[in-house]
């Protein structure tokens, strides 16, 4: 059966499961979110997902919200990109908590404060104050990936397409490949898997 | 085995895994981290967590990072506060990852904003923007425990401390209980478990 993602092109979150569900192989089909209009903040879309977030998946009849969720429901059941031990299932969780606080959470908001909202609710010192904390995560992230070619085992795992997500994204947030010469090896080799696809080719763009 | 777990007072995030030690019975013990005079980023401590944050966490000779993979590895090996079933394994991740994404990392930081730095680093800009979104989050738990008892099952779990753990605090951060009724109620319940500490009892504070 054809699984359903909630997303929209420009969210890394969404960006996260899309790739595992085409790393995977697996089929599913865009339900667009048309999030810069706020439909997520909708009461229509409470009833979908009562965070309103993005993304949302419906996959075997079951709906679930929280992209690290949705990576462990498939990495489970497929069989792919998950733990082979029960240390390796705690490193990719222990990178999917840092990569929800200290990462995605804070490069997303900084991108979305520098290219999408309207320039009246702009402040640069909200911009100054992420790009701090987005650089200390990207700097942790560097450090870790020096010597490894990926992120929670010695194989590509859920953990990668949570921490990676952001960072294909050609929009200025502060962030520059060559910058990181050790993120930016990791993100070649992941953009070598099988299947690989950039997030604006796998999804709708809410902002055109 | 003692366990000990590096952490400071002010830490909501060191709460969440104090708070479990206490309410598993678990021997335990507190290492200090003098966070406000930079301990916790400096190159020593990143020798014991290169994440350079606190809580970490000794227990059984094992080092663990992240206040959810403790909480995770803490229920798993006692059998309490965790999930019953496959479905609950997944609703306690959800919040736990939710926590982490959109209320402990955004209440935590402008309670730190507030309270902790210094004067001439403090913005008035940054605040405004931390508390729009601390209470965003606080509307969505708000409307999620109407009705509910407890975050992820029909029995307090570790989401409920993942989420819990900086509203007990006393400092100002745009959060007045009474504002809250059902979050109100349930800090209450949670308050009233066998074994319940205030953070300020149970950890050293960094601020003196």
């Amino acid at each position: 059966m054809t699984s359903k993602l909630y997303c929209f092109g420009e969210s890394g979150n969404s960006y996260k499961v899309a790739l595992m569900l085409e790393l995977c192989g697996l089929p599913w089909e865009q339900v667009f979110v048309d999030f810069f209009k706020g439909e997520a903040r909708s009461e229509d879309f409470a009833r979908i997902n009562p965070m309103k977030e993005v993304p949302v998946l419906i996959h075997d009849g079951k709906r679930y919200a929280q992209s690290g969720v949705m990576l462990d429901v498939l990495s489970k059941e497929t069989g792919k990109f998950g733990p082979k031990n029960e240390d390796e299932r705690l490193d990719i969780l222990r990178w999917t908590l840092w990569d929800n606080h200290k990462l995605s959470s804070q490069i997303g908001t900084l991108r979305f404060q520098i290219n999408f909202i309207p320039e009246k609710y702009r402040s640069e010192e909200v911009i100054k104050f992420l790009k701090g904390r987005s650089q200390a995560a990207l700097n942790i992230l560097e450090s870790h990936l020096y010597g490894r070619d990926w992120i929670a085992t010695d194989a590509p795992t859920t953990a990668d397409f949570s921490c990676c997500s952001y960072l294909y994204y050609p929009e200025e947030f502060g962030f520059t490949r060559s910058d990181y010469p050790n993120i930016d090896g990791w993100l070649t080799r992941i953009a070598a898997l099988p299947g690989w696809k950039h997030p604006y080719d796998l999804m709708e763009r809410a902002m055109k």
